[in-house]
């Protein structure tokens, strides 16, 4: 059986001009910008017609904890968009905007796949509408103003020692993590301690994706902590004056991206920060446009429950008043025998006995979604090929006995038709109307209490410990008056505990606090629990060397 | 009397919508890609239809040898733009794009003044439509997969001693010049010394510049030098199997950007190459476009005619065909007073002493253009308010005298209307028929005969003197093959000789070259004379901190 590829199917297709996009949300025409002929920016200023208007219903589709074996969250969000419009619902579809580090590295695109992607996938991967480029050069701003004001004479006293402010390129580059720069004598810097993150790891994209509106985005900017000076006090971007400049830079990566999915759904790609050092959602600005606009909006969340599920409800909704209707949870059946222990090498093996191991995974984030956050959640089994009548049977029975909702999707080879079913039973839990939201914690609890909280809650642990400098950052932390934010936890998505080998439902175990900073613009405090990269490299192979063009400016290898 | 900002004069405009602006220059839909309202992307393949089409008529801007008083290149090139389409001609205007470096640095705006401008300058000078964001991530991608290539085995022996190709950033940023990067160890890269030019400094910028199509582009990439492996023999941008995905960041930014003038002219605003080490003119694609379409496209060159025009006519024009029909030299009263010795604070008193001493200059540059290259030229004066009539009297009758078609342009204050009488004049010697181009040299001449050439016949020096490893570089050159390309010189901009204190019309001066550096991508080599800096700085007071954006998306504080 021959598959085509992702790219293959999505320039088979033949989209709509972004104007019918727009039309079949009745947008004004004022209020679209068009950047090319498939993609457009949607104007913020629209939320003022629509002030009085009911939102929609929201629906988060989040997964279990990721794994080599690919879960397909992507996939299943825009085939549910496409499932819901199928069976007449008006639907918009939020997505975060990939970075093009990684599509040059090994991981290729991230538009969805199969049957069920948002479409142009080449543009969506590369450049895009430039909403990256612009958080890169709003970053690095900031990074050549703050040494411009040591070079003019440092009337701040910043400490040169203290910068933890770092600058960015949307760039896989190992040799930029480390180094000493403003070498070369007087006239060429201070010289110092430096390294560059990937563009989406940068306060600024978190704080894009969190914002309001631009008001609300140049206060959140001014606000972020750049260095220490001296005497151990910040210094923020409004010390040295950058917040408007900064703004003026963002000023259309505000903007929401309106795409479309093969078969012609609205999808909103916007906004794309890490998953880890921040909370991995696509914009408020987009969802919130969104729930203006459709009956229904499909969004996603970085990583699996534990780490983006968890942001998204207890940092997203906590800043910007969303509130989600329903929750999707992603699996695989080749993913929940890996949790199962079974060895890559062998998933195509028919394996029930492991699967009896690695539903433990998928049932502690149902238990998370409802129990914790009180939330209804769906579960959705991705269909793979290799998949076995026996074992889909056994996640079916296994699911329902504990009375949780469990529909086969088979979006990826299908497309919409392929999620009818999810899409109706998603449908019924909102009808029925049984959210009953909270938090995972208050955050007016101290930030010890917080993180405790998120570790024996949502990851099963049994406490938390604090080594290094972490409880003195913490105490500095409330010092400052900052301890009443919320907790961005940076952990590895591969397991619900903080080492990424303990797979299934692990248990017996405490998490390690390394490190805690406070990312104050973006209105988060970031507790990091093991070595995060924040700069990726490339592979022996990249996929840069495949990728190409033809002379028409038609893109071949981007996978 | 009051003057008001050029940004004010900017928003009060109403533009009209670009499809609009398409309509005028009769571009078919299917090639216009709207980039907002305002902007536009007009696709290459327009050119398929054109290739019997007689070409417009090409108007080359260029001024005497700048000085602090400013001489209103842009704006005059801009304001005889929109006086061509006044008198009824089918006007197309071609620039290049600004960098946003200096946006936030001195110098604020790059898009004409007064009331010849380009609009919407916001947009123009801030990301436009992302090709220089493009540009930055094409040579950011080739430096990260070249550090892979060397993290990942080196098979390809690169000495990391000899790597020429920087990263860069387009950003003012003096602690990005230089620095020691990949440290931290195994995992982190390979220590070695490193630094950023601004973007426009790239070679891709020079590249996108020059290249006719796609699969132009892609040879012209591939062939970039980056490196010297241990047998000092070159690694190219194609040993490292980049060119592929160069070409494809680039696939948009190849296309030229449509905007108007504030009398709704068409602009193509499209590639922004520096100008001493690279040839400082807009791209070929677009200049291309622009005669298929327009009856008279109006371009501009980078600096004064003997760097800027130069390069035009023996850079741009002899790598792709393009001849000019007419060359205009702007001038003020007050930079031939400042080239003849009068002091900055003392420009507004009348000086006609001065006068005569700086107006050697001018008469220099009208030489070289119409004694070396052959080409019919007018001298516009741009008139400013401070001018006396005496002054410009004696300008004008000085000009006459030799024989020297003059003209008095008010477009700064008037628009088009104020450039009338120098629209008619252009097209008077375009209609005489009188060009008689020639290159100022035989790319087959040798190395050193070449830039002796250049050095004699356009900078009036007695001689070349070679210091530092050039004459050894010179040989390299050859040997590898390249010694035919044309000479890119890279030279201060404020003299006719390679020292910026010489005004006016210097004789008994050598010109001394320090450095040899082959851009065999770009197609030239750079022969640089003094200390050419590629990555500015930032000053006291950064304009930055003047720029604000208001709650709807209004920009303020950019000039």
């Amino acid at each position: 059986m021959e598959f085509k590829s992702d790219i293959e199917i999505a320039q088979e297709a033949t989209p709509k001009l972004i104007q019918e996009i727009s039309n079949k949300l009745s947008i004004e025409d004022e209020y679209l910008e068009c950047y090319g002929k498939y993609k457009g920016k949607i104007d913020y200023n629209i939320l003022d017609q629509y002030r009085d208007k009911e939102n929609g219903k929201l629906i988060l589709v989040t997964a279990i904890n990721p794994t080599p074996a690919g879960e397909g969250k992507t996939t299943t969000t825009v085939g549910l968009g496409d499932a819901l419009s199928k069976i007449g619902k008006k639907t918009v579809i939020a997505l975060r905007e990939p970075s093009l580090g990684p599509v040059f590295g090994v991981k290729g695109g991230a538009a969805g796949g199969g049957y069920a992607q948002v479409i142009p996938m080449e543009d969506i991967n590369l450049h895009f509408t430039g909403d990256i480029h612009a958080v890169t050069t709003a970053n690095n701003l900031i990074a050549a103003l703050l040494d411009n004001h040591i070079q003019q004479g440092n009337s701040l006293g910043i400490d040169v020692r203290r910068i933890i402010w770092k600058r960015c390129l949307d760039m896989n580059d190992r040799q930029l993590r480390f180094m000493v720069n403003g070498l070369g004598g007087k006239a060429n810097g201070t010289p110092r301690e430096d390294g560059f993150d990937i563009s989406v790891a940068s306060e600024i994209m978190a704080v894009l994706c969190l914002s309001n509106d631009l008001e609300d985005l140049k206060e959140k900017v001014s606000k972020i902590i750049l260095a220490y000076n001296f005497e151990g006090k910040p210094v923020t971007v409004g010390d040295i004056k950058a917040q408007g400049a900064v703004a003026a830079l963002l000023k259309d990566a505000l903007k929401p991206n309106l795409v479309q999915t093969l078969e012609h759904t609205p999808a909103f790609i916007h906004g794309g920060p890490f998953a880890n050092i921040a909370h991995g959602c696509n914009s408020v600005m987009a969802t919130k446009i969104a729930l203006k606009l459709g009956e229904y909006v499909v969004t996603e969340a970085g990583f699996g429950a534990d780490l983006g599920a968890e942001k998204f409800l207890d940092i997203k909704c906590r800043l910007s008043g969303l509130r989600p209707d329903a929750v999707v949870i992603v699996a695989t059946a080749r993913a929940l025998k890996l949790h199962g222990g079974v060895l890559k090498a062998d998933l195509n093996n028919e394996n029930v006995a492991a699967l009896e191991k690695g539903i433990e995974n998928l049932l502690k984030h149902v238990e998370n979604i409802t129990g914790v956050f009180g939330l209804p959640a769906v579960v959705a089994i991705n269909r793979f090929p290799t998949d076995t009548a026996a074992e889909l049977q056994y996640i079916e029975e296994r699911c329902k006995a504990l009375g949780v909702n469990v529909i086969l999707s088979e979006v990826w080879a299908k497309g919409g038709e392929g999620g009818i079913a999810l899409a109706k039973e998603v449908v019924r839990v909102i009808d029925k109307q049984e959210s009953d939201f909270k938090f995972s914690y208050d955050e007016n609890l101290s930030i010890k209490e917080k993180i405790h909280a998120i570790a024996t809650r949502i990851y099963g642990a049994d406490g938390v410990d604090y080594i290094g400098n972490s409880l003195k950052q913490i105490e500095e932390i409330e010092a400052l008056g900052y301890g009443n934010l919320p907790i961005c936890m940076a952990k590895t998505q591969y397991s619900l505990s903080d080492d990424m080998k303990k797979l299934g439902r692990p248990s017996g175990f405490r998490i390690t606090v390394r490190n805690i900073k406070p990312s104050v613009g973006a209105g988060f405090i970031v507790a990091i629990t093991g070595d995060i990269m924040t700069m990726p490299g490339l592979p022996k192979v990249p996929s840069a060397e495949m990728i190409d063009v033809d002379k028409t400016g038609k893109i071949s290898g981007l996978f």
